[in-house]
């Protein structure tokens, strides 16, 4: 797409598995992206859908499982997901305060959907996960409409954009400008490739602790510019699909190692950060109405796992830096400002 | 409060704790409860709220605690209570399709609330708990608006009513009415009393298992009664407040103990059942701008926990058959029927 | 086996479902179950060691899921039967400060096994559940040998013992003799017969809370008999057999289920005990060495999991209840003395 | 101590807080480390004891918790720690199949301790934890006797020495040899210094991302030597001390802050290791016979916690730095050789 620089782009190489060939979650068959991103003086913020399938996910759910690795956050949903282990929902990606508008979108839109494919519905569990955009965005006025949701879901692509847009406009990460980035990984198993993709709302961590392909160059960073924190006041969601069967057990250790690529980065996890992972598989259907009492399910021989593992880690990593070299200078709310990384790799890369 | 007979009034004695003033949560000191009821042909369903304290709990939090027996549900605002172990919200109770709406509510009256108390707030974790009314009611329908949230916490008062009102007023129980319904227990320590208050939202089991202080009438009226459910299809909220000196850990435990309550009065725990603990202690605040790095709560002596989880198992039991006993018979969407306890509970005791 | 008068001997029904052959945990196939009794002046105590396959279950590893629903217990190799979900071991129960040398035990049993079997074994995970027996038993002394261990593994047998045999033998419920006891159920899915099994080891409750089949009996035998404790200090391990081909997750839903079955009995789930839940699926194997990246495996429709829920709650109230109708009254250690069920329960059925 | 160069000596500085006084966890007051070495032709292999206390930890027990990252593991007690949130025993670390003889021995050393100070005990929770040395070591022997463990006891000091030793006789720490390693930071709160403190046991990564202070030196090291895996079969436990004031969530909370310290030495927590945290405070006693229903406790300023959390990710990744550097190169079992770090790192700083 739009022809932003991503980080591979500057020679930086993250891992050593084969990427997919967008190099983003969409690289999962059937996965989409829309955004929809407000940009006024006063409102820096968003909303960004991820479409898991192409079909109904309500009536053909997926196998999901999620993480908390830092619960100071108010993503709705994980209650259900971490019981039954399925995804019935599209999820979607929002300011803090603005949960409950974009939940309550995205039920109408999947009533609506059911209503005409003719699926009776319910109950129902939307996936909404935030992150807090209160230093670029004017958060409690709740910019984000229903309209909004219903229009980046129609917006979705497999090709979309990275950086300050939809959720992603009024999010920092490391003190600098963050937001929406991604990355995919190839493994192959039984002779055939599979792939993992991450896209994460990064929007945590301290500029003197950023640190990329292992050089921390956020000490350095922090000396000349001046507007960071001094507390990480921040989150970050990670989303993570894939095509490898597996259960829900299973998909909830692989993606658990979302936390490697995050330390690597720099994070250290801190107190104020929703550190959040939501994984699912779309390698097994889950039939809304199943018509059987036993079924049979594909799952991986568990002593592979290592290799999802480290998929995992390396989109983590790079889908992170993607959220931040991807990002324009954005200033907001009152004036602050987040610098933008692209300006400044070049003294060290 | 309207004078509907409680269990006690039909000389039902659950457990042997004393009970407090009104054998509800409002016993415990600052908690007040209100109600927004929805009674149209097509919507029985409506909202509740409990208020956990008159002052402002964003400013002034409590110690809290989540317990998800069976995670069917799509409670809102677990994910942040289990992992800082406070609660900053008042908690909301409604149908399972109208958590968007009524989160933005909270977070709007939570917003404006603490704007006139000149308290900053861009960051707030909403509690909205739900339980599925759409036998009684058209659920696609979301009828519960903003305002009815609003309403709700307006009336909030000591002596609520319970049955077939507010959040409860489409909810179903043991395939009868069921609701709304509250009990508390006194507990000694120090040689002081403390008190233990829990709010059910009841909505599950089935009818043939029914069992009212160890009494098995299920099986008799199931055959008596026609309009009964073949599954499990429902949840139970409940809300347990008390002012003993808890951490979040011993919370956890406690509250835990209202499955025993759960069990006794017929249910098995059902699939379809959202089946979900929430608990805070008004005995520690927990300041949102602690100026303190080291602080000092009290807690409870472990080894005399049992006094506190006997309490809670009463309060359950005794506030589920609340919840029954005082619903009148409703007939709702697409004339379906639930029948009253009342009317049949005089045959059996 | 011993022709012991069991629950159903008294005309005792618990819940609906259809019963096994033997009413035990070995009506799941390849089960079997072997005890060794210690039982001097001193020592009340013992091993019972649950045998889940005729086969080698560390080649050839069972579906597992544990939960722990109070954990005021020792028990062993929980962490990892969590993390992968599945068993690799016999199961063995003993009292609380044996742990140690039944671990000790069980690895050299395996490790024998596995030798003659010509299977490498280098890491292996043991599972060993405890409740403690002090009150009659002098604990310190740990009087179960390694000889013990190898001993009931070759005694093991499919129509074994109940009451004070075996971990059982020193072991207290509700104030009077408890110990093992076992039942099973009969659930139809897809047109077949499949069963759940459960084997208790009880070690809790109070005298007062003492309730069959609904009727609390235990007030008034307290105020009969004089030696009952004033807290909870028991435990009790569940162990939970099916061949219904579950996940790990699903497994682990279902065996939470045993809660209302403790609960029925008149638990109340107190502080001192240690609650535990182990299950194991025998429906779908799990190669140590499996060649292939992807397997297959079979599981639950979710929407039909209440049948398996209610089979697990069953169980295990008929095992407790079991345990204590078939135990002898015991006088050990210190002169304490358990009185028998059998010698009061025909004043009450 | 021995005067073995450790990390920092090499003039390799990780993170940024000021150190305590032996940079090891016995800088908290009052812990203290003891091993036991057993170095054969067939088994390299041993036990570390960490004593929490100078006093008996039963009869005052320290606020304790537990994080299980990758729970791949068979550490026994973390049931109990997780429920009350407390340490009663030392803590032993030995290799995997020697856990019960070491459980006993613990219980053993235990009992005769409360013998000699009046304190009665019939229930007890020993923590062993472990990881596989069957590289180096003939681990089927079991060669660690209950001797050995008293032994280690006896011998137990403040500043205790690092490498193959103990327990950490025959681990391997990415394909090099790794064994104890330790460090410690002050951090200041209400003006007063406090200490963290972690010890561990290192046994897993693959050589290849071995990275140190954000340089990898595992890819040319890999290419270099030929004797390393091609599976991540190890582990790793981390013990972690403080006289910082937490709860057991907070101290849970600040524990799996670990795993960025262990990110940035390169592990992506691998499936086959049982990365296992424990912590424990001594700022709270929480007594074994406390008379009060009610107590006081001190805790921190959740807001504050961020400072603990960078304390605890700098100790990990130094402490693994310093299990490497400070290990000698071992040919154990079968003539298997690990490498040393120290013969290697003036290579690259």
């Amino acid at each position: 797409m739009a022809g932003k620089k991503r980080i591979e782009d500057y020679g930086i190489i993250i891992g050593e598995l084969p990427k997919g060939r967008l190099n983003k979650i969409s690289d999962v068959k059937g996965v989409r992206v829309g955004h929809y991103t407000i940009d006024t003086e006063e409102n820096k913020t968003g909303v960004t859908v991820i479409l898991p399938t192409e079909g109904n996910i309500y009536a053909n759910k997926f196998v999901a499982a999620s993480f908390v690795l830092n619960g100071y956050g108010k993503t709705a949903g994980l209650v259900q997901i971490d019981e039954l282990g399925t995804l019935e929902s599209i999820i979607a990606l929002t300011n803090t305060l603005n949960v409950g508008v974009v939940h309550d979108a995205v039920v109408e839109y999947t009533i609506e959907k059911c209503r005409r494919e003719n699926i009776n519905i319910a109950s129902f569990n939307p996936i909404v996960a935030e992150c807090n955009d209160s230093y670029l965005n004017n958060i409690q006025n709740r910019a984000v409409k229903k309209e909004h949701v219903f229009k980046a879901i129609e917006d979705a692509v497999e090709d979309f954009e990275e950086g300050d847009v939809g959720a992603g406009k009024g999010m920092s990460c490391h003190d600098l400008k963050g937001g929406i980035g991604s990355a995919s990984r190839i493994v192959s198993l039984d002779g055939r490739d599979y792939t993992v993709g991450v896209l994460v709302l990064s929007n945590h961590g301290f500029m003197k602790d950023l640190t990329i392909s292992g050089k921390n160059i956020g000490r350095d960073l922090a000396e000349k510019l001046e507007n960071h924190n001094t507390v990480d006041k921040g989150s970050i969601i990670s989303v993570i699909a894939t095509d490898i069967p597996l259960t829900s057990r299973q998909l909830r250790r692989a993606i658990k190692r979302a936390a490697v690529g995050l330390a690597r980065v720099g994070s250290h996890l801190g107190h104020g950060s929703g550190d959040i992972m939501i994984g699912f598989s779309t390698a097994n259907i889950i039939k809304h109405d199943e018509p059987q009492d036993i079924i049979s399910i594909r799952a991986m021989n568990e002593d592979k796992m290592d290799m999802v593992f480290r998929a995992v880690a390396e989109c983590e990593e790079e889908a992170i830096l993607n959220s931040m070299i991807t990002a324009n200078k954005v200033t907001g709310y009152q004036g602050h400002t987040r610098e933008a990384l692209k300006d400044y790799i070049l003294e060290y890369f």
